[in-house]
């Protein structure tokens, strides 16, 4: 698989605009986009700082991914995403090579961009997603 | 204060050759360096995976910061490290706004970068790294 690089990094947050407030304040970021996925149970919002971007995950009730995850290990880094040319090539290698893609064909993830998550066991308790940015 | 963007993203591992052979065979990373810092207790790679940077941190022994964050919560996303211009600086700017920066002056950190450190809980929970590329 082809990878551009880092697409971004997904924090877990229980309040979305404290942690915007935050970003901004301590580091410049701004406000790119807000996104809400009713079947993720999320609300986002991502933010640039500087060239990079930061995707902020709440969820919208405790019995998501999310807001398991936040009752389990507190806010903090969630996932990384990875940019590659091409998502529904990187998961069929991926899963040709053995690896557990939590996603067998990509899905519309939020800022309707194509995505698949790995399972964190396949890279080292990394949650990574794939993303193609186009 | 002015950020470029993430600098790395800091993966704590068990093996870091293991995680090397991950890390290439999945998404084609290359090794950039390796490093040790016994004060920190801690032996680093780092990889590019397309224009990004992953480092991987392994420690030297259980009673090390990265020793006892694999012992509480496994293998996992460690911490972010975002590229500032002017890492003293930085540093000024966010004590100066109250936020808890726990390397008062900058220090070496990896691979020669003068780096320092702001409290996870200034930040969400997200143990974030403030580094100089130059």
């Amino acid at each position: 698989m082809r990878v551009r690089g880092i697409h971004h990094l997904g924090l877990a947050v229980a309040d979305l605009d404290e942690a915007i407030e935050t970003w901004g304040r301590l580091f410049g970021a701004q406000v790119e986009h807000r996104d809400s996925l009713e079947s993720q149970g999320v609300d986002a919002v991502s933010l640039l700082v500087g060239e990079s971007r930061i995707e902020l995950l709440a969820p919208t009730g405790e019995d998501t991914p999310v807001g398991r995850f936040l009752a389990r290990r507190g806010p903090g880094i969630h996932h990384v995403a990875l940019d590659a040319t091409d998502v529904e090539g990187a998961i069929e290698e991926l899963a040709a090579s053995g690896v557990h893609v939590i996603d067998e064909t990509p899905r519309r993830g939020l800022f309707g961009l194509e995505v698949a998550f790995v399972h964190p066991d396949a890279v080292h308790g990394v949650l990574t997603e794939v993303v193609s940015s186009g």
